[in-house]
């Protein structure tokens, strides 16, 4: 029997340089960053990869770039949805020559598609992949897969997996009950970071989760702990990553507040292809400076120099009372107060 | 510092006699089968209860007989909500006065109320009423009650407790996070039967949950054994009672399910308020035996005389299976076949 | 064949007095008003009269009201639903006697019912009310009814129209296809006033909609305008509806709105049964000044003392330009500016 | 000022050949086709065109190849969309120089973004597009864009019109009533065909209507009798309309039936990028047999040999009966009855 797919997965983003081009440099020294703090794989061309955003051939580039970098220290998931089944299939032949370990196909979108339809497109692709297939379901931006839809799926040997990001613990249950017994390699991964603990205790194999990008020690000391049974230290760390993953969930259109996780762990993430308005500009400092706190009180970084504001809990206020205290400091620092 | 509410307290439904009206001696019989079978608490009025189709009268009705017969075994959670908070109030003295432990009050329903106005509701109840109170959060069903609304109602000593019915387990952590520090002794409900375990371990102090008014014996294990830390057992449970908690909730419009699992367990339920078609009478009719079927493997009924079909888990295709195997055995029975 | 229900029927508001009890002599001088100003029927006990924060007695008081002060004048349409069939059975019954010319049942809500306990319900009600029914369609606060289901039920003599507030165009046109050959006699009703011109031209009989309780004498020239086939006058009429209506329906939660808009028309409506907290008193007095100005503008009450701030059709922004407006007229009139 | 688009520009399908690839000489021969029959314009690669199932390059040559077709007879609206802003302004530099009226852009998709972030997006293009643009709302596919939104966009003066298919007539008014004011030169497109009549009664200027490329001349008559005043013809043909419109939207996933509708038309359309299960075929099949019959009775084409089951304006039951009269006819044909 196959070996199933296990731990956490990061589905990453992609450094752009000042002209908003792929900063192949960057997006090294960021793959080796992750990889050294433990991630178990990396999944290039996510939802969190902003996939949609970048060209057919950048997307090729992208998981080039990752697999040789990763160069078999960690597993590459390569997300290789395209316009068309084709062009999938063409892509998926393409991330096996480059060495990936599978590829994850996001459920079809734009289009809202019936459960038939759904298991049409996978059907064609689970006949003709030269490369093991992870479905991936994200039904509040994609066609839904359901139960039904995932068992008969699962009759396909080429399709591996399933990454559901939708949260819902009962439906992941489902999913278990319905085709654990029918194949027992098959693998659940859960993309919902903050029931990530309950996820692995009600069977899930591991996890893609867009936090393991930006704390990576923290996500894998939470999976070290579920499977040690050590279940009270990790929902300690469940609901610290609550608050992280709520503010950047929350607090900007995904994935922006991702990104501005990742900028404060160091990195140069340029501007994302989708614009931001003056207003979400400003908000987006703030966020930053509140990540900030949030991720000093971890012990990742450094504490803004004008210190963190006492946090609510309630993401507005939060944000701004901690862009007030960052004025004051200016202001005091400039000797105007 | 008063005592948190815990355990499972049942949502349970009430017998009716032939001419429609409530059955108390049924009801009696049914409340001390439920309390000799461990359940922590009785939570008549709720929507498991369906307690929009009794007239006030007799929802008071209701409470005074469970209150009587559960004779200070088990504490009462009454179901209080009425036409407006006045109305509500006079509930709640009722219902302090024939001893129930609390009220639970669902959020206001038909109309959809923002955020604020569910707060202004809450607040004058909270002011007023000389019984503790649940809150009560369904958002399927009535009026969202969000986290910075709980956090502000809290602060109301009179407010001990929320059942939350959503099953979400990041809104409950989000809750548990936001209010546990500034009340401890505010206890957590989910109604959500098939996370019951997670929710546990997120911190939840127990449940509302209408499988135990089918199948007390079966949650009083499940929570019993993750008290105890025992949570590979306890899951082993959970995807027992996911089994069962879908066959009732999703084969008929609920609660109807439920009031025909009741009746496999021994109780003369009667016909709801909510009147069948024909066709909604013949789907009754299998989904009963599919439920003997699940029942009779957890060892608590006879299997039906037909035997049992094997069950896909697919719910319309078992109730097929399931009633066609009951013809055929008709027919043999008359020397048909 | 029985004559269509036709025209505009107010879903209109009951007065309360200082202490929360209907306002007797205030409801009749409103039924007055609105018969002089031009409305074909009135409609209490429905949504925007807030049947259900009433007792069953005060309902069937409301209807007893507004069928005696009615004398005849116009036809009253009894909202009649209650906590069960058999209740709503019984209301039917004392709304013959008053002399209602039908009663609208709203589809059966809290729980979210399938279609066909939806047709279940209103077939036990059809077989066996004494008067005629019209079905109440509000898919956002109750189950909803579809078409093949309206078809069903249009097979009962006693279901004689459907009021819908779903607003949906296409919708009604589907349910006027599918029932008026089989039943030309069947009336239809919208509960959208946004769209009335419209409805009416895809050929609605008229509609129950709660601006002619605020502004009868407009919705009754919108009708009379369309009827005439003056379609371009009707629909600057319709325009002019659309502010109203969008200004009582957004600002507030429902019904508080049109509470506010009917005070200005002068009558003393008393506090709604759903407490207001102290931020939505203070956008609750925005939004009258705001309604004052718009009511000016069309004619029926006096500009307030310090003027009309421009609107911009952005109704926060409208309200606080207003509310501002006030404040600096206040402070000229003390001095202190 | 600048004349506004008007009239009903056709969201056309593009001919695929037996290998999937675009068919010129068949999208030539059946833009002819609709331009005789009187559609007045063209739009290319919208959700009707399944403009994500194509490459980039694909839309290009489908672009360039309907410019030159059309050849000045109509104008045409460009869809042009691509994966980000740069390869989106790209495109209108290219559908420039092939000399289309304008470009259609829809909302950002896949990622359900906020108004700000909607607004930032059109922003960019409208600051840097050297044709046209149209804005387009789809909001069951793509971030909605909401009334606030359209009426800051409408300050550029490169932003012309908006196509809007949410089908709500009220939103349609507020849009116009926000606009109108300020841009007079702006056009308002409907994409929701079954309310036609009423969105230009209401104000609009055209319409972008799928149901256009299989029925130019019912759409182009419904458009000349409503703008010659002729309220109650136009709505017939209306209501003709949405019994064929509904056939082919909900008989299966979109734009299939659109796709079976052409055909029934004379055009080889070829087989969806997008594959069919074999239950899907089927029903495929059974809907075409249905079209024909609907089509058949408005005169465009011949009925099926095997005659017309009557229709009951339910679609499952009609498929079915349909189906169910092809079957007979074939065994009468081979004599097997």
């Amino acid at each position: 029997m196959p070996e199933r797919i296990t731990g956490i997965l990061t589905p990453h983003m992609v450094p752009l340089d000042e002209q908003g081009r792929i900063d192949e440099d960057e997006l090294r020294r960021y793959i080796d960053w992750m990889i050294d703090r433990g991630v178990h794989g990396l999944y290039p061309n996510g939802s969190t990869g902003e996939f949609t955003r970048f060209t057919p051939e950048e997307r090729r580039r992208i998981i080039k770039i990752v697999c040789e970098q990763a160069a078999g220290r960690v597993p590459v998931l390569a997300g290789a949805a395209e316009a068309n089944v084709r062009e999938t299939l063409r892509a998926c032949e393409t991330y096996a020559g480059y060495g990936a370990r599978a590829v994850a196909i996001v459920s079809p979108f734009y289009y809202k598609l019936s459960p038939e339809s759904v298991y049409a497109y996978f059907r064609e692709i689970a006949l003709n992949s030269p490369i093991d297939v992870t479905l991936y379901n994200i039904p509040m931006f994609a066609s839904p897969i359901d139960v039904p839809t995932i068992r008969r799926l699962a009759e396909f040997p080429r399709v591996v997996a399933i990454k559901d990001s939708s949260g819902d613990l009962a439906f992941m249950m489902r999913m278990i009950q319905a085709v654990r017994p029918v194949r027992p390699d098959f693998s659940f991964l859960t993309g919902w970071d903050v029931v990530l603990v309950p996820m692995l205790l009600a069977g899930c194999d591991g996890g893609t989760n867009a936090t393991s990008g930006v704390v990576p020690e923290l996500t894998r000391k939470l999976y070290d702990l579920t499977r040690a049974g050590q279940i009270e230290a990790a929902m300690r760390i469940q609901f610290r990553l609550l608050e992280l993953f709520d503010t950047m969930l929350y607090s900007a259109d995904f994935p922006e507040g991702f990104r501005a996780g990742v900028e404060v762990r160091g990195f140069h993430m340029g501007r994302s292809r989708q614009p931001l308005s003056d207003t979400q500009r400003i908000d987006r400092a703030a966020l930053s400076k509140l990540l900030q706190c949030i991720l000093a009180e971890c012990g990742y970084v450094e504490a803004p120099s004008e210190g963190c504001a006492p946090r609510t809990g309630n993401l507005n206020q939060d944000r701004i009372a901690q862009i007030t205290a960052s004025v004051i400091a200016e202001l005091r620092r400039q000797g105007a107060i």
